[in-house]
């Protein structure tokens, strides 16, 4: 098939969770294949998904599924977003920079998880099942509490995470500096103010390293590229992170 | 202060996700203190969960966390079940028979825990910081989408993995055999047959190797000495499972 080291197995229309698997390979400067996304007579398509997760002896739950072709060990395919980036910090320095930093990376990354299932929740309380429309009324009672407490609470705490290390040195969410972490900060945050405007507004005072870290990530180069490229998705109303303004708060800034 | 390995920082009262580390721990035959069951004046209580959780350079988002003290690196502190568990498996092979599997665990362990979560938000939908009393009418409705959907489809696929499994030696989730993702599979259909009986009876049926495997685990000596003991504390309404009947299906097994 393709000759790229990764093939990158993902919904070919949204961003959602495969958007953290992108960023990673393209801040590793990795040649990946975004399989789904290749026309269907080249092998994308959502076929090749499901063919992925359901090979026996190999399944996986749901996208995203990273196929790592070539290795000393074989072909190793991996699924679960932040398993599948620690799997990447293991091959690419860029990602992590110090390797005894693993499970410290690893533990802000499944706390951003955690912080994601909420933001998704928000629009789907009752269940992924139900159209949005069916399950307004929980919708905005969901979206209330996390926005008024949930997202003060995540965001303070990588506030305080990233405040501790600027004391010594880096102003990334690791102490030794730029990460894959950081990565994920830059898109849960994009993510946000593009679902919450209002919510995002009031609590970016309260959080300027976070907010700063996300434009710094940003702008370095290969992030950069990469977001004015056709390779990255819009936001949109299909993936993760929402924009139903009903569910956002009613005001913007406290200024 | 203690002169255990391992010190786990954790809810006193609960299961939680604590009990996936407990767990582990006992497996191991690892030395540990359960800091927050210990007396007051011993150091007990959830004051040590507070400050360890607020340390300024080693912060945390939540318990469980787990102190490895006397590294060669020095002191480890590492918040997230899965984290942990991951950590664990690289100091305790009974834990992890092939440490070439690592991902494979991470994986598998990551899809219990978003199983978890949803396990979780089918009595709290709408906020954890909400009584379940103001949230009964969506805990049903989404309840009724767990059970329905949500549990039949988890379920299969780790039935599905055992499977494969099967047809080679293991009849554990990993394919060299037991590891601490069965324990956690364990504890998930102990959560399940507690919170949900008639919903448990109805899928055990379907998923023969996994209510197999659940009931290998708890007959492991050092587990079963562990389920014995007074260190394993009972379900209850206060933790991840819990059984409101009137979440639960009101049928009971097809037959």
């Amino acid at each position: 098939m393709s000759t790229a080291a990764y093939e990158l197995f993902y919904w070919p229309g949204i961003q959602g969770r495969g958007e953290f698997v992108r960023l990673a390979l393209e801040e590793a400067g990795a040649s990946y294949v975004d399989v789904a996304r290749l026309p269907k007579d080249q092998g994308g398509g959502v076929d090749p998904i499901r063919r992925i997760l359901e090979t026996a002896g190999g399944r996986h739950f749901a996208p995203p599924v990273l196929a790592y072709r070539g290795g000393a060990a074989g072909d190793l395919v991996i699924g679960q977003t932040a398993c599948i980036l620690d799997f990447l910090a293991t091959r690419h320095a860029e990602l992590l920079p110090d390797p005894s930093l693993r499970h410290a990376a690893l533990e802000l990354q499944l706390t951003f998880a955690d912080f994601i299932g909420e933001a998704h929740d928000t629009h789907h309380p009752i269940s992924s099942a139900l159209y949005y429309e069916d399950q307004k009324a929980e919708a905005k009672r969901r979206s209330d509490g996390f926005l008024r407490a949930r997202v003060p609470r995540f965001l303070g705490h990588f506030e305080a995470v990233i405040r501790d290390n600027a004391a010594s040195s880096s102003s990334s969410l690791l102490g030794a500096g730029f990460s894959y972490v950081d990565l994920t900060a830059f898109q849960v945050m994009s993510g946000l103010a593009y679902a919450f405007p209002n919510a995002y507004a009031r609590n970016s005072d309260d959080v300027p390293l976070l907010v700063a870290l996300k434009e710094r990530v940003a702008s370095r180069p290969r992030i950069a590229a990469y977001l004015a490229s056709s390779r990255r998705l819009p936001f949109s109303q299909h993936g993760l992170f929402r924009h139903y303004p009903e569910l956002d708060l009613s005001e913007g800034p406290r200024r």
